[in-house]
């Protein structure tokens, strides 16, 4: 109590005002206080010096700093001009994948996933459910989903435009997004699994150097479980362990798993392709936070994927339940000879919550919420281990910089600056890393932090322009904060989340602008413009039950199972009338033989809950029961061209 | 087809360059090219004249026009700056109603409605069910609908912060709002009716002076159906109708229904609240298009509230199948005798599809596609048409001027200046009232054209800060454009839509900047921000099914029927197990005791498909049956607190 006391009084002393709102006060009350009461403080305690440190020589920095002024206008995008970058987004447990604009903040698509979009008609035409996956009536398995990460596909080292994947943490789900199209098209159960959280696609093959691209999806999971989780065990927390798993780039099958102990948060792979690595919680075990917290590390996980695969080729598997995916063995326990080892815990302070690696693959960057430090791994050091030329993994670790209170995630500018979210702090540090190597080599003269920026509040993930790639350009950082408290105008119980965009071009950080996020963003990434590669019209031969000439239109009946072959060409639908039975079971395919690239129509039932639309030269289907009689326009929903009101047709549905 | 081509040309012969696009072959290729070639020449043949006048007139203005420009910030809402209005605005067939602000574009929230929206765990909820509506197996009714308008409730002829209303034009419903929380409480389904567009709300009581607040809304629907529509009459279109409704704004139950010639679109209201009005195209009652197209003029109709309550009251009414509404006979047929008359048909040209009031109250205004013209209908003449001391109604009409090409819908700045959409001239169009109407008496020496601005492109909807109020304040017009090309980064076949934010403060409009929309957005009110009182903190004791102390946590049993009743506290929620059985149906239903604004809970159950939020204070519940035997983990899903990941608990469900 007086542990939480303290904590509060000196982050009041600390207090800044920035404008009218007591800043430092809002996060005393709410982040560092809470964290101290609840009997976490020991991580604080340690830090505590640092964080007074921080705090005072913050200070001088803060406020009416003229240096951090940006120029009105300086990063407008003015009506007509075109953002230079694409964000692309996780929604959370919204469950979809978004597109923004950089650095304007423009959302400019939502991609629907895990959810349901009656604007496109995902959830809702045969396409789309059979990619969400169904129950055996024909219903949707799952309407929710929760997206925390979203990352692009490489080839030589940087973006290809090629895929996008994002992860479910909700039911497990793997989700590939093709980029032409910006649509999902495969969704991958993960098997074994709960708590699916990190993913990171492979760079390039390890073994095969002609493949100098993405082949393989890694998926870290952070909630261990009975296994099988069929009932067994679920009250002994001894039996229950998570998996690792590999998912193939192309075919969107599991390849394998490893089971590992504790808990994954992110993942990151190596540009040489030869490891993954995921940060560790709990590596313990532990059921209960007593047991969790036992040990003095945690572990930065890396997996040899190389070996991990020789050893699958050898058979040295299990299964788990009735799932065919084959398992190996990645624990500690069963990994102690470096010369065969597949996995290797690279100890760091307790509980990391993120890894990231630098882009010039060098250094993979470890931290978390308890420790006010970031552990830097040298890859080359990991590989050496695993070659038995390094004797402690630990000795992997080249620099652990006090960096302040809780550090969250890191991004890169490609210069050897790394950017690192502080939670608790509720600022960005900017920190040089060979500076850090220095300093932990010995040498007190270096300062490894080059610069603090406030945010507002509490950021979770942060991401720097091109950051993920070997073309890092150190142009933009976007700092996706958990609060918005005041910022933006309050619109009931719920405040929208905010997204800040910053300016890391100089030597000190610059705030550009606040975009609000409709919660819950989580990671992103931000792509170059000219690497993005869509297409604007579909070929019409990519949709196998396409309705290929307006003679083709028809209804089929076979028994009660009724097939309408429509197509659309503004302003008209094929046919005017579609008569049907009561009691049918209806299907509707409709081809767009629009060629204008936006030519989109809608296609609306009245109260028969259907719609969906049709771009350009695409055909969608539904399956409906036609349980009402009577007669029902069809309208066009999308607006289309200047008769869009008057396209229309009559479903009617004869008693 | 030398019609067409003629067109066409001159469309090319005016077109404009501006910066790279060749804007003019756009629109002369897609818009007016087709109007022509679908054999709706007519309208525009008899415009053409202005049409060349309007082009050539506009030449000089466009392009580097430098009273036009923004200062770069002028507009700017910098980081921790609020925005000085909300915009409430429709979100097509996506189903929502978003709130931005203004002028900064952001989205301040997504309010779900008629979709599901696994973040908040609309659709999800058994709380949301009940307000969305569900078949008797306890599945969603809908999970479709297509929001056009969004109108707020008044109080002395101005916004009162109490409710909005929101169409669905697809399912047919009408679904309210509470602006304290920004959550839809109620929605309604409108009988007898389909493509329900056009929504408006009173302003006052047609006769209770006392009254001077919104009790009713009003409901205008598109497609004429037979009545009932159960399958009889479905090829007889001289059998099918449709229907004005009325609904209570507080028990949001129909009170009544008129029958009516010809579709309606808009709605809007008096501001002495005795007449509601709605533009009425294919009043010929036909069913293909050269029927809709046979007579010379649609009309404006204008009900007369007090008669057609009086009508209802004296019982002079019928009913429509199972439907128990009282339904009066509004045709024009029934209402020749303009001392009785429940209805006016005030004579515009053919297919007007807007109809707005000027926030004096004097003139409504009612144009569409096919006419280059506003008609001016005054208020104080349809009263007298009403009294018997018109003859014509025609004659309530003081203005039709000439304003370009494809003119929509007007908004108003208070200074009395109109600001009309121009569909196909991609235009926003300012002209002034009272010069419309000296123009309209003879006085050929003004000019009641203001300015013209380029908008990109194709315009619908238009409005005014605070324009459909008595305290329109003339600072901004948002145009809602059903295209933007290529405006922004391309994301696939599908564009983002456009809304362009307008200064209208000066003579002449300035455009501030491009927002973008998710499709498909339509009409939208800009509201003063210290008008709209929200509440950020719920009472407890609004949830009737709250769990109201932690001791209350327990699980009880019924049978097979199973109720979980759990309370979350950052970071806990009061069970740290939850034990079922294979088979139950499991209700659980969660207190949020948090009273901190902002600090909101997910809970998510993997692979459970479970996921919505509770805010401070507030209770929500799930039912689902519990399928799948073994252990799942219950996880906070929205961000909560410093230790937002460790906020668990387990779901067992025994085999």
């Amino acid at each position: 109590m007086s542990e939480q006391n303290q904590e509060v009084g000196d982050n009041e002393i600390h207090s800044e005002v920035l404008g009218n709102e007591s800043r430092r006060k809002f996060l005393g009350t709410t982040a560092v206080a809470t964290l101290a009461g609840a009997g976490l403080a020991m991580g604080l305690s340690a830090c505590k010096k640092e964080a007074q440190t921080t705090a005072v020589g913050k200070a001088s920095e803060a406020g009416g700093d003229a240096s951090r002024a940006v120029t009105h206008g300086e990063f407008d995008v003015p009506p007509g001009k075109l953002d230079a970058y694409y964000s692309f987004s996780s929604s959370g447990h919204n469950g979809e994948v978004r597109i923004y604009g950089v650095p304007s903040g423009r959302i400019l698509k939502r991609v629907p996933i895990f959810n349901i979009d009656p604007m496109v008609g995902w959830g809702i035409t045969n396409e789309s459910k059979a990619i969400m996956g169904t129950n055996p009536d024909g219903s949707l398995k799952y309407i929710t989903g929760d997206t925390h990460h979203v990352h692009g596909s490489y080839t030589d080292g940087t973006y290809d435009s090629k895929y996008l994947w994002t992860n479910d943490k909700l039911n497990n789900r793997l989700a590939r997004i093709r980029m032409d199209r910006m649509e999902c098209d495969v969704i991958t159960q993960i098997p074994n699994v709960q708590g699916f959280h990190g993913i990171f696609p492979d760079k390039r093959d390890p073994v095969d150097a002609s493949i100098n691209h993405t082949t393989r999806v890694f998926c870290g999971a952070e909630f261990a479980t009975p296994q099988p989780n069929d009932g067994r065990d679920a009250t002994d927390p001894t039996k229950w362990f998570s998996l690792f798993t590999c998912v193939d780039a192309e075919s969107m099958q599991v390849r394998w798993q490893v089971k590992v102990d504790g808990n994954m948060d992110l993942v990151a792979t190596s540009y040489d392709g030869k490891l993954a690595a995921t940060n560790q919680y709990n590596t313990e075990n532990g059921a209960t936070l007593a047991d969790m917290m036992s040990v003095e590390r945690d572990a930065c996980l890396f997996f040899n994927i190389e070996r991990v695969e020789a050893a699958i080729k050898a058979g040295k598997t299990f299964t788990i339940g009735t799932s065919k995916v084959p398992v190996v063995d990645g624990t500690k326990e069963a990994n102690k000879d470096p010369k065969t080892a597949l996995t290797c815990y690279v100890p760091v302070p307790k509980n990391p919550h993120g890894v990231n690696i630098s882009p010039d693959g060098k250094y993979f960057v470890c931290s978390g919420k308890l420790s006010p430090t970031a552990s830097v791994v040298a890859t080359e050091l990991v590989h050496q281990w695993f070659a038995g030329e390094l004797k402690d993994p630990r000795d992997a670790v080249v620099a652990e910089p006090e960096i302040g209170l809780g550090p969250l995630h890191t991004g890169f500018d490609g210069k050897g600056n790394a950017f690192t979210t502080l939670f608790l702090d509720s600022q960005i540090v900017k920190w040089n890393v060979e500076k850090a190597i220095a300093q932990f080599k010995g040498d007190k003269s270096v300062q490894p932090v080059q610069d603090r920026i406030d945010v507002h509040y509490q950021p979770g993930h942060g991401y720097t322009s091109m950051g993920e790639t070997k073309e890092a350009d150190g142009k933009f950082y976007n700092s996706g904060n958990k609060f918005s408290k005041d910022r933006f105008l309050p619109v009931g119980p719920l405040h929208v989340e905010t997204e800040q965009l910053i300016d890391i071009t100089g030597d000190k950080m610059r705030l550009i602008h606040d975009h609000t996020a409709y919660p819950e963003p989580h990671d992103a990434i931000i792509v170059r413009a000219d690497v993005v590669k869509t297409k604007q019209v579909s070929d019409m031969n990519d949709f196998p039950n396409a309705v290929k000439s307006f003679s083709d239109s028809r209804i089929e009946r076979s028994g009660k199972k009724v097939t309408v072959y429509l197509t659309s060409q503004a302003p008209n639908f094929s046919m005017q009338e579609i008569k049907v039975k009561l009691g049918d079971e209806v299907t509707m395919v409709l081809t767009n033989h629009d060629k204008v690239e936006d030519l989109t129509h809608g296609f609306g039932i009245e109260n028969y809950n259907v719609n969906f639309i049709v771009n350009p030269q695409e055909t969608h289907s539904v399956t409906f029961k036609a349980d009402k009689a009577g007669l029902f326009w069809i309208y066009c929903t999308h607006f289309c061209h200047a008769l869009h009101l008057e396209m229309r047709s009559r479903f009617v549905v004869e008693a």
